[in-house]
């Protein structure tokens, strides 16, 4: 089973939007074992989309592709793919209702021009996916090919793609094999130094056909590895995997923070809840973006209580009592932070950082320098770390760097 | 003059990686005025490659194709392309001694292997630029048609097409007009209502041909109305582009925000500094998130002052003053959350918000219901909104939505 991948829209050729979902999908096509030989991005012009949408039916058995499902002018995938379906676009007035009520629930009134969104081919079946006003669609073509439509904006893709688009390619395509994947989180170690701990590891399983290893480097999500298994039902590949994953685990099991979609901040939340304890976080450089990963995470009240944010060096000593004569980008200071959260905030547990995010060097320090700190029921501990980065990955890996440290203290009280 | 562009690569057909190559050429073939009408991503096959260039060569004028000129055996792209102009590989000396001096700079023996890179098609010109060890290269195909070959790493990719590959199609293609565009964010109207807002005016612009607009909706950057203008020279298209942008505020001005680079937080900094007021922020669902996307900018800290995060209900009182006997989820609330939060931290403007991220109802109020304070100099005003979102929206669009409250605000004080 071949598919290939489109993505329509004159904004991504003219380079206003990077075309992020095509990459979404190739994976979740090849973890399905779906092959995919090519992708294409095509402008809003019917005749150049009709044109490309031919070309990958020839090549490919199934075809998929993204936007042009909006309600302007220049939206026109329904009818190209019509033309090629060689039907004509009926109003669907279920799709009406469902576009109605989107619109009902945000108390806005709807504009009659919405309604081109629920115009489908004859003979397409609606994707039962519609978070969004657009409607994913199934068309298929002949007996043998299908196009798959579905929107643009990312979150409504994914949806209909988990839902309804991967299930039933992998039923069309009668793949009886089983594909499935664990991926390893780590930190600490770069991408060529795993490899060279795992280097006997990965010659061991080169062509076995049964496990694969691969590396991903994900920038603040560190080095991700992972392990693919193929085998002829979910059970014998899920043993597979868990026997992997220990062997990788022997090898370079200091560096693994967490597991598939665990991320750094619902590891650290999940062993204070473990162990009962109340969490708050004391930040300069950062702005929040500690306590805002931290929030991300449905139930992170359980244990995390608040914040307090000091831009401003001088709130450091007003709101958390950092003695007012030393350095704001200190050892002294940062600890006293940690220690000055939880007492103010009433908190058995913090981590607290400053630092010179830049773009120019701060109190002596140089751009990239950051104190970092954790205390644990008043026991305190800290370290410095230099960044060569920028603003931005300064504030992402100081978050990272925080909550590890914070990660192992806690993983050895277990 | 049409040129299409071909990422080589199977790591971006498996998803492993994103092709951010693609667009960041589109944009500059947008910016020179010549036509990109198509992008594809084949992986690193000999036949499908060949398949694909040709194809390509048969609707442009012009190729330029990224990826597939490492040292591996892999990375084919030079002989395809070889076949192509139906020439030998050659291998050319001074290419060689340029790898041998990367190498030799970075104190490294160079691989016997990597020579492979010196080996280029005959008739190609190596393009100048080159700061790593693969070359670029200018390709002729037959009198009127032209590849150009770059690396898929984005600074090599990015020298060579700044410093050859642009002014040699320019050149080629006898462009003497200019494209210049302009983007006007708006926030609190749907894509379709501005659409039908200016309907008249994109009829009116309709074939002219020096001016267009395009829409696009970005989630929680609102929706950006796209202004391209056409003309012989730059300076004449900016003044089609200042006029054009005139008549758009007369027509939707109240729903502009940010011109191009700016941001809600760029432009509510700007206005705080411009008043020379200090700010503060107190956060309860979004959990830290105003204060992250305020000190990403460079100089926040000229306005920007520090946060108090209430997670935790119960610190609503304690830091902020808040009564104990309401409910944290209301008008009176959030309200003296914002007067508490500048009363504590010092500063003359605050942004107060409370509400329910979910999964779950709380305090008796349904999920998504948001209340929004601001306060500037002792005087407040609040709001609510409920969303129709999940968790991850209804955080992202409160932080902007009570941005744009606080701008609206700021703005009728100038």
């Amino acid at each position: 089973m071949r598919c290939e991948i489109v993505a329509v829209g004159t904004e991504i050729l003219l380079g206003q939007i990077v075309d992020t979902n095509s990459a979404w999908i190739s994976e979740r096509l090849a973890e399905a074992g779906i092959d995919c030989h090519l992708q294409t991005v095509v402008g809003d012009n019917p005749e150049r989309m009709s044109k490309t949408f031919e070309a990958a039916l020839g090549r490919a058995e199934a075809l998929i592709i993204t936007g042009g499902l909006g309600p302007t002018q220049d939206d026109l995938t329904r009818e190209v793919v019509a033309e090629l379906m060689g039907v004509e676009l009926e109003r669907d007035e279920q799709i009406v209702e469902k576009i109605r009520d989107r619109f009902a629930n945000r108390g806005r009134t709807m504009p009659e021009n919405n309604l081109k969104q629920a115009d489908i081919p004859v003979g397409a079946l609606p994707i039962p996916e519609m978070p969004g006003t657009a409607a994913g669609l199934i068309c298929p073509i002949g007996e043998e090919k299908v196009i798959y439509v579905v929107p643009g904006v990312p979150i409504e893709m994914k949806q209909m793609l988990e839902g309804t688009v991967i299930p039933d390619l992998v039923s069309r395509s009668g793949i009886k094999s089983v594909i499935s994947s664990r991926v390893l989180k780590t930190w600490g170690h770069s991408e060529s130094g795993l490899a060279e701990d795992l280097a006997e590891e990965i010659k061991r399983l080169d062509g076995d056909g049964e496990l694969t290893l691969a590396f991903q480097a994900s920038g603040i999500e560190g080095v991700k590895v992972r392990i693919t298994a193929k085998a002829s039902d979910k059970e014998k590949s899920d043993l597979l995997l868990d026997a992997e994953e220990e062997v990788l685990r022997e090898l370079i099991g200091e560096y693994i923070f967490a597991i598939d979609n665990e991320t750094m901040e619902s590891v650290v939340l999940g062993l204070l809840k473990s162990q009962s304890l109340t969490f708050a976080t004391a930040e300069s450089l950062t702005g929040g973006m500690i306590g805002t990963r931290l929030t991300d995470i449905p139930g992170s009240s359980d244990s995390y209580i608040g914040s307090v944010v000091t831009y401003e060096a001088g709130l450091k000593s007003s709101l958390l009592n950092v003695p007012k004569d030393i350095s704001y980008v200190g050892q002294e200071a940062v600890e006293a932070m940690a220690l000055g959260v939880c007492e103010v905030l009433g908190a058995d547990v913090s981590v607290a950082v400053t630092g010179v995010a830049g773009p120019s060097p701060h109190e002596g320090e140089e751009v990239g320098t950051v104190w970092m700190a954790s205390s644990i029921k008043g026991e305190v501990e800290s370290f410095k770390v230099v960044f060569p980065f920028d603003r931005s990955q300064i504030r992402q890996f100081t978050v990272i760097t925080v909550l590890n440290a914070l990660r192992k203290r806690l993983e050895s009280r277990k």
